[in-house]
């Protein structure tokens, strides 16, 4: 089949084929040195270039400030709903959770665990996640307030974060680099590699400096943000593969355009993707709010269960995979992450149209 | 260059080429899937055959018994040296632990800032770690016992594991899968991938499951190893390249004779490479006691640190690498994993003769 068909995955994702095809190149023989990357000590020159290039990257493409540190972690997103309360929620504060889908949901029943935490907002109404609370009510004094950027199940996104006084935190995982962000609106945002920049395995994080030296200095030392900082990643055995390919992913995108190039690739495929749905006269269709709508993940229905299975089937079968919605709300969901091309999302635009008058 | 080197490197270390020529074959398209398998989701078929082809195969490679769980975990060694205690320490018990070199001293520190912990033996002789204790002093009713199996920097390794009527815990990230071991001896064991396995950025855990139900239910889900061992290790997101990674190294090892095939090529390495020292008159020396050598990392010295430093430059230039001593010890230090051939090392002994006899 070579490659031809469109991955529509939530996470894992898919990657530029440039980037599979460089890795894979490089695979048995990195640079002439007669060694995988992966075979490298993660203390070697080779793979120090490699790490150090995927840090500098990360900084010249979201313009991070001087004052955070870059961090590759990890045990995904999930370990991070535990540890940013274990560093930051310590004895007699509060946290804030602004509440927009399964995720966030998660994060605040680990961080639950930890500490004391107040929800702030819901994007919930009725039964379904469907927006992005303007109005919050923060707690004065709070650790921090937590934030969920997308929304991979629900289909809903951030415009625009609030502003708080409390040290904003930010789990991006489903939108980190899909467009341009204004950093030092938070005092750490973090990202799961697996849809947008690589891998699964890897967690980027981006810390203020001057949080992070507030934070529990008696929780256990790998748990520690500033561990991590003090030894630019390298304190522990790194993800060493899984960084030299987000090190990859990040130089695309750098040839790309960068995120304001990756901001118009995944602004011009979510507009043809929510026209089809807009068109097809409630066929497709959506409870998501319109201003709420995630342009990294779409989800709608069909007028039936039946119809969303072959729906899901008949795509598939047309090369288009991954656009089964995500078990706890059924219907469809297409993710539109970084790699995947308008063309890909103009195939699905019109077997959506083939489908509908076939019926 | 192509692979023309024999990589003797510490962790992450050399894979087998066959593995890696497998993983570079289908690295764009995997079984017909138009996929890479990093690409695929972790909940669909094509990777949970991987996963499950991974847990399958190191139950027979290591007789694991139906009574324990096997778990593919992120976050290390170092990861395990705090989430352990964690799950086990908790208030009012005591843990023992037997100290043999860096890696099991950074195992009790991190345990000692989650609950008490005493030194039941050392392998310390003045300065160095060079032995493995016999006797031990161990806490009647202790939580468990933590041992390590081999230890990198030391360059020693157990032969046969202490009887301890407390639950015996053993990391062996550095000799896992190297030779048979009775699986039941331990209540948990634990190996980061990188050195006999697969790439960095997965750990391999066998545990009890009856000692499982016995760990703590108040700290994060993402720490409790009854979370992974309940969904088998797919609670969230796992790191998958680097899971399948490890289920094709563990193809390779069945494929040369399993754990046995494994401990007769390691034995045959280690022996060239320790009669090499010990033939060469005091040139090359250990402190290491014979009793206590480690057959996956050999440590010896030059007369100066200055033929140290000629020997490791001459040696990278002969296409031999990764045999600098860790930083801490200095020396030399040839670590002779599973996918080390024997001709490797044999070129490594001949590299020696060549080097002393030109002094």
């Amino acid at each position: 089949m070579a490659r031809d068909i469109v991955n529509f995955n939530a996470g894992p994702a898919g990657l530029p084929t440039a980037v599979l095809e460089r890795a894979q190149a490089e695979l048995m023989d990195f640079q002439g040195t007669g060694m995988s990357i992966m075979e490298h000590s993660h203390r070697g020159k080779a793979y120090d270039a490699v790490h150090n290039e995927a840090m500098s990257l990360t900084r010249s493409l979201m313009g991070v400030p001087d004052s955070y540190d870059v961090l590759f972690l990890q045990g995904g997103a999930s370990g991070m709903f535990a540890t940013i309360p274990m560093n930051f929620l310590t004895a007699g504060k509060v946290a804030d959770y602004v509440i927009t889908g399964t995720w966030s949901q998660k994060a605040i029943e680990e961080a639950q665990r930890i500490g004391e935490v107040r929800v702030a907002g819901t994007g919930k109404v009725g039964e379904r996640f469907v927006r992005i609370p303007e109005a919050l009510d923060l707690t004065p004094g709070a650790a921090y307030v937590h934030v969920t950027s997308n929304n991979t199940i629900a289909g809903t996104q951030y415009r625009a974060f609030p502003k708080t006084e409390a040290p904003l935190v930010a789990d991006m995982s489903s939108d980190i680099m899909s467009r341009p962000v204004d950093v030092s609106q938070f005092s750490l945002l973090y990202a799961g590699a697996q849809k947008n920049l690589g891998p699964s395995g890897v967690v980027l994080v981006l810390v203020r400096r001057d949080w992070l030296a507030q934070a529990s200095t008696t929780i256990p030392k790998i748990f520690r943000f500033k561990t991590h900082a003090d030894k630019q990643s390298l304190y522990h055995t790194p993800p060493t593969f899984a960084i030299y390919l987000m090190r990859n992913v990040m130089q695309w995108i750098g040839e790309h355009g960068g995120l304001e190039g990756m901001a118009k690739r995944n602004a011009a495929k979510a507009e043809a993707l929510y026209a089809a749905i807009d068109a097809s006269g409630g066929f497709y269709a959506s409870d998501v709010e319109v201003a709420a709508r995630s342009e990294m993940n779409v989800v709608w229905r069909l007028p039936s269960e039946d119809l969303d299975k072959a729906f899901v089937a008949e795509a598939t079968a047309a090369g288009l995979v991954g656009l089964k919605g995500h078990r706890d709300v059924g219907g469809i969901r297409a993710s539109l992450y970084n790699a995947v091309e308008l063309a890909g999302v103009e195939r699905l635009v019109t077997f959506m149209k083939d489908f509908k008058n076939k019926r």
